[in-house]
This record gives structure tokens, C-alpha cells and sequence, in this order.
């Protein structure tokens, strides 16, 4: 599958679907927290097909513009970001589909000011609730097996874990849970929340994810474009060592073969 | 430096120099415990323009090819692994110089058959000696800032710490140590021994290490071109993080701003 | 608060209250997986004031004696492990306290056969349905802070996260979201489920638990009762450097000042 | 070994010797950073049997009283702290066998004032140098394998491998190098610098370490009498449980057994 001439594997050919679109970059960005030029190119610079936006009643909390920022050919992934309930969730992702988003929503249900801690009963009702109006639903929950399970029933599209709270950049606190998840739930899991570090985002591939979702680890960079392109590749790299099949960890430690990668005297 | 057009930063501009030569890649390829097509392959993959070459008497245990596997272009850093003092390093040192390996060489002296730990006492010496005899040396050690300093002082090209023992693909369990020594030393920083990973490569690089070296960790893997692909993105994006600067760490959550990256329902 | 004199701090002032009743230990010994001889020794050796015991219909997996082999004294704690509904663990509960164990249950809501993961959502029904009934009930479940939340406004006398999945002896995996509890909720959190070794208690102790369950650390020692022996003082001592108040971690190091501790030659 | 009806393991037995003496605590207590009352509170509160102590010449830094504030019977252990060459160690070991300390002394070789890491290899020199006077050595190291070989055979009394950088309480950033030194070499280890809390302490106990030395996380901790308890007591439960043998590690959780630990409306 490596193409042994140019050194690349065919990526290309690595391809991952939810509600009938295929996409090969496993890199979803967030739009939140920075400027509008400044999510052009940082959509560009990490080739991500999938780009999150925060839908919001106008009046509450008035803004615009990012939908122009959205290079073309790019998938809008509508979030209902700001509901505490999933009455709210419902009715925010309602108003997604009517701004023209279409069925395709990020579902976020978050009761707690502080830890913004997602509700995963909550999310679980209203998950039940968008399938049956027709919505592919990607929901957003605190990596708990039995949660990930029923969302599973409710008929989710995905399950996006968190691997820290959202927007602490403190990495994947939660791999052993999501683990579980990638172990037991037959649908894709794409890590969000939390990755702040390029090397985070490859370990949650490493692990088997599917996806990753990362918003503040770059909004919050130095160089915004370019620490998106720099999670996008470690999100690829992640990916193919997922693929490549990583080797056995040892307790101690192994010498080179003596049989190969050795020069002699005689040799030459 | 980024291209924004085409998404892409200008790697090409982010080089390093070792004996007098610059490299764009920040990859160092070993060549052991693998076949010499397995080598060739790999060197492609991951764009690596340095792979070390274990350099023995002939007769011990012999070999060959393994030069003829390396693509034109990239340098050959002849090590000296099977030594286990001083002496026998220098000595390996000159018989690599002696088979047309040039001046430079991977120092590595390791006494300890079991977790193949090098002595760094003894690293020391051979460093002092071998840059005497007009070598450019690129010492292996355990990673111990006052160490470091001495190399430093004996004229070493670069520091090559180990992440965990060699072979073990455990990781970076010396990451505080590395990173003091990347804080104090005013040498390239080049982590080598223990990565199992891609990710624990891109940790390595956006902590400040110069390049990566890998072996095992390419080599075990279940598909070996393909890992040596995924550690070469991957030290790529750890490199472009460390200059983008990553983000804060914080505590506790940070919701996404109002103000961007929202749509409404007046924007539209 | 120290006595001095002795070198003990007051312990017996540290106390603790659950339903009504006073507790000195804050250690809660689980009785599966080992004999009763054993489980009388551990009691004894640990010091524990509180031992669980899993109530089952008889019939289905007969067993007995375990009452007696708990000494005079200590609290028995019945669980509902082996429910996988909120209904099932009602019922259990029910169960116990016709056996005459008494209103206080730790509840245990557990579909998942292979990670054996709690049921937040049922666990929560089960609670609030147990409460009416006049239970003090101690919930065991996978620690989510909204959980949490649901619980303390059931009516929950206590919070019970895992630490990691059931019987592993892996730790404190989830150690920031029992953080979080501890920080945000007002109840007694005691950490149960996955502390393998004495230390993983004392850190959970460290961190601010009220106290810790801990049944396969010490079923699965070599010497059992010297085992819980040592989960018992860890506690103990976690619980004392809680109060103590830890100081401050530092990034570099910091020498011994040079003003105290000091003997010279003028000194003497 | 274990007394059943107190529940205490027979702790007085389990002892080890340095320099023909034999310590049951295994609990050493650094004096430096608060004052000398404390230090006398603490040392009772530890069950401390070694207190070591600061030695220089005096009018460089005046101070005193530190000797009197040891309680009778505690072994003083001088160390070399100031040292920043194998000379002046030397000089300074010298200086506390004339001021009456005896002939155990821990030797601290320290050059780099930052993170103030010992030198390995002028502490090599020193201890075979502080041997030959008839000195019994406790070095204080970098935890490297070949540097603890080296002081093995220069004839050092134990080993005293940092956890992480002296004072910084950051804890056991070494084990994995630690645990190697503990497997391989016939001394006793004694954890030394960086240990800020009594969990990380008890985690040293359980990997095999002899004993335990604590400077700073006790004199930085709020209350400082409290915090020396709870560090003898976590020491004391790390040891008895390394004695018991701690239970397996599964990747899985694994439930109670039905058979024990069980109540049923039968067995009544």
C-alpha cells in the first residue's frame, strides 16, 4: 500500500465516511477563539475537510462571517455549543438545519459553568431525539463505556469522546476509557477536546481512533497556521503507525541484530 | 514561513547543521535488525538523510550491503556499537574512517549486557580522544546534565540522549532529564534509543530536541516502511509545534469564545 | 493537633461520619476473592471499621460464613454486585435488609461483562429509588461530575468512583476527574475499584478522598493480611499529608538552606 | 510474621544495617530548610533513626544547634553538602570526622547551582577515596546504572539515586532507572531528593528500596510534625508491601468470585 518511489504511503486510499461523505483527512478543526482569516488558514494549512461552527440564535450573541472563512469543498459541522439541556440541543441543532447547515450536527450538551464537563444522560436523550428527526449525530460526551453504548442503540454516527476538558490543552487524561471504547463500540471515535500538543493528537490515532477534533491546541499557538499544520500531519502519522502496526514494548533492552546494518572490513 | 496558498510551511528553511552539512530531515534512521531492502525502503519513507551503520572487524560477524541498501545522498553515520570501553570505541571509530566512512561517527560504549545502559564515563573519554584524531563525534548517553556539560567541554558535535533503554520501545521515560539538558547545553540535542512510537518522536521534537533517531521502533513495526513514514511525519510536526509555540495548559476548561466562530440565524 | 511526645498525630479526632455513625478508619475493606480466615485477618490487620459483602438470593451461588468472619464491631457494608439494572440492584438491596443487614448499601449497577464499567444513568435511577425507601445508599460508579451532581441530588450519602476498571489493580486512572469531584461536590468521596497498590491509595488520600475501598489490592497479595496491614497505614498516612498540607512542587530544584541544619567546626 | 490479634506485622524484625548498625525505621530525615524545634518534632513524629546534617567549616555560614536538636539515640549522617569537586567532599568528610560525627558520612558531589545535579563521576572519585580513609559512603546520585556499579566496587556502603531534582518535590521522575539499579546491584538503595509526598515515597518502598530519605517534602509541607508522620507511616506501609508481594495487573477488570465474600437469604 506504500508507495516505495516517492516514499508515501497512498493516503488517499485511507478513507473514512459518516453520513454518506467520504473524507481522507482525519483532522477536524474547531473555529472557535480566533479570527476569521486566521481559520482560512489554518483550514488550508491542516488540510482538514471537516471544519466545527457554534450555531447561535442571532441577537444573543451576534457575529458572522465564519462561513465565508470556510475555504470551498469544506464540510460545515454545526455545533450546539451553549446548551445546557437537550431540549436546547434539539432546538439548536433545529436552527442549524433551517440556517441551511443541513442534517449533519455536533451535538453538545454542557450543564457544568466550570469543568465544562458534558452531561452524558442528557446528550444520550438528545441523540435519541435528532436521529429520529433525521440528523446524523456526532455526539460530544465524557468517555464513559455504557454512555458510548447507548449512543450506539440511539443510533449516534460517532462517538467524540474528550480527552481533557475542553480547552485545557492537558492531553489525553482519559486514553484508558477511550480505549475501551475503540475496543468495544462499532462506530468511528474521534478524540475531542483537550488534545493541545501535536504528539497528543498522533497517540489517540495510535490508539485506534478514527478521527481527531482540535479547536484551542491551535487557536491558542503561537502560530496559529502553523500548529494546524502540524496537528495534521501528527493526526496522518498517527494514522499510518496505526496502520503500519506498532512493535512489541519491552521491560528491557534489545541490541541491533549483529546480522544486519553492520559494515566490515571484508565487506568493502 | 508558511505557504498559506499551498498549506504548507517552508520546511526546506528549517535545516540543521552537523559537520559542516545541512539537513532539512530530522530524522536519523537506524539500520539494524532489519533487511537491507527493509533499509532502502524505509530511508525513502522517511525522507531520513542520515542513517547510522553499525562498523565491525570482519570475520566477527560478518555481513555487507547494507551501504549499497542507502540511497545515494544521504550520510552514512558509522557507529560504535559492540563496544564496551573507550578504547574499543576509538579503535571501531578508526576502522570506519579507514572503510571510507569519513569523520563522522555515532559514539556509543556499553558495557551493560542486560539493559545496555552506555557509560557515560567512559563516553566522555572516548568523546576527548576521538575529537583529538580530528573526529566529529555524536555521543550516546544516558541523558545526565553534568555529563552533557562535559562533552560539551570535550568538543561533542551533539548530544544524543537516550529516551528508555535501547530497543525497548518504551518512550521517553527521561523526559525531564532531556528537557534540562536541551535547556543548558548549547549543542544539538538529538533523542535516541527507546522510541517506540511516532507520537513519542513528536513529544520528543516539540520539547526542543533537534532530530530523532529510531530504530526498533521502525524496525518491529508490522509494516516497516510505513512506520518509517508515520516517525518522519511525525518528527516533522513536532519540530513545526516546537516553532509554532504551542498553547497554555490550563487547570480547568476554557469554553470557545462567543464572539467567533459562530453562526446565527441574522448572519446568514 | 500532633502529640508531640508520642509522635502520633490525634487520630482518633480525624473521624468521619456515614449514617449516623462515626468512623476513625478510613480505610473499607471489600470481602471477595478471599477466604474467611483470611477476611478476619485482613479486617484486623487493616483496621478497617467498614467491610462490603455482596448479597446474593441464595440458591444461585450459595456460599455463608461470611458474617461471622467479620469481627465484632465493624459495619457491615451490603452491595448489590452481580445487578446489571437499577431494578435488579433495588431488589437486592431490598434482600439485604430482610437479612438484616440494615439500611446502609453500597450500590452496584454493572451491565458491562468484560470491563465490568458502572451504569452511570441506572445507578442514578437506582439511587433516588433507594432513597425513598430509606436507604443511605453509597454509589459506586465511573466518576463523571454530572453524575456526581444527579447523585448528591438524590439524595446519595456518598460518592464512590472507580479508580480503574474493577479487580485490575491498575490505579488511579482517572485521578483528574476525581479531582474534580472531590472539588465541586459536597459529599464523602471514597475511592473504589482499581487501587492495586498502598501508594495509589495514599495519593488518592493525598488528593482529598474522605476514604478508599480497596478488596482485589489485598485479595491478590502474596501475604494478605500484611498487605492490608499496609493499605491501612497508607491511608492513614495520605489522610495525615491531606491535612499536613503538601508544599509547593517546583519546575528546578532548590539546595537546602544554608542557615539551618548546619554543623561547623565553630558550632561545637 | 504478621501478629493477628494486634494486626501488626512485626515490624522490628524487618530491619537492615548500614555501617554495623542496625535501623528498623526505614525513614531517613534531611534537617535542612526549617528550624531546629521542628526539626526535633519531626524527627519524633518520623520514628526517625537518621537525621543527616549539614557540615562546613565554620564562619562561611554560621549555624549551630542543629546537634542538639537530634534526639539521643538518632544516628547523625553528615553530609557533604556545598561540595561542588571530589576534593572538597573529601575535605568536608574530613571536617565532621574531626568535629566528632564518626566515620558514615553521605557524600553529595554538586557543581551545577540550577538544578543542582550531582556529579557522577567526581562522586566516583570521592567515595573510593573517602573508602580508602576508612569511611563508610552513602553516595548521593544520578540514578545511572554503570555510576552505581562503580561506587559497588569502590566500596560504597549504599546507593542514594534522586527521584527528581533535589528540593523540587516533584516526586519519582526516575523510576524506571531506580527500579534497574534496585534489580541489579547487591547495595541498599535509599531514595534520596525530590520525594514531595509520603505516596511517592511509599511507591519507592514497593519497587524494592531499602529505605527512604526526605529533606524538603517535609520541611515546605504546613505542618511540618504531621507531614513527617505521614511520609514514616506511607514508608512503613511501602515495605510491608513489597513484603506481602503485590497482586498482578490485569488490562481488564476482573470481578469478585461468587463463592466468597457473598451473603444469601440461605446462609442466615
Amino acid at each position: 500500500m506504500t508507495d516505495m518511489k516517492t516514499g508515501a504511503p497512498a493516503l488517499e486510499q485511507d478513507s473514512w465516511q459518516i453520513a454518506g461523505k467520504t473524507f481522507t483527512s482525519r483532522f477536524i478543526l474547531g473555529s472557535g477563539k480566533y479570527s476569521n482569516e486566521l481559520v482560512e488558514a489554518a483550514v488550508r494549512c491542516a488540510g482538514a475537510q471537516i471544519v466545527t461552527v457554534a450555531v447561535r440564535r442571532a441577537g444573543a450573541t451576534g457575529a458572522g462571517g465564519i462561513l465565508e472563512a470556510i475555504p470551498a469543498g469544506v464540510t460545515v459541522l454545526p455545533n450546539t455549543s451553549g446548551s445546557t439541556t437537550a431540549e436546547e440541543a434539539v432546538r439548536t441543532a433545529a436552527l442549524a438545519r433551517e440556517l441551511g447547515c443541513g442534517d449533519l450536527v455536533k451535538l453538545e450538551v454542557i450543564p457544568d459553568p466550570k469543568y465544562l464537563m458534558p452531561d452524558n444522560a442528557e446528550t444520550v436523550r438528545a441523540c435519541a431525539s435528532l436521529v429520529e428527526r433525521g440528523f446524523t449525530v456526532l455526539p460530544y460526551v465524557y468517555p464513559d463505556l455504557n454512555t458510548a453504548r447507548e449512543l450506539e442503540a440511539a443510533g449516534a454516527a460517532a462517538i467524540m469522546p474528550l480527552g481533557s476538558p475542553i480547552g485545557s490543552n492537558r492531553g489525553l487524561l482519559t486514553r484508558e476509557f477511550i480505549r475501551i471504547i475503540i475496543d468495544e463500540i462499532n462506530l468511528p471515535v474521534i478524540v475531542d477536546a483537550g488534545l493541545g500538543r501535536p504528539s497528543e493528537a498522533c497517540e489517540a490515532m495510535e490508539m485506534g481512533a478514527t478521527a481527531c477534533m482540535v479547536n484551542t491546541g491551535v487557536a491558542t499557538a503561537g502560530d496559529v497556521a502553523r500548529m494546524a499544520w502540524a496537528f495534521g500531519r501528527a493526526i496522518e502519522a498517527g494514522r499510518q503507525a496505526r496502520l503500519a502496526g506498532p512493535g512489541r514494548v519491552l521491560d528491557r533492552a534489545s541490541a541491533s541484530s549483529p546480522i544486519t546494518g553492520v559494515i566490515t572490513n571484508q565487506a568493502r
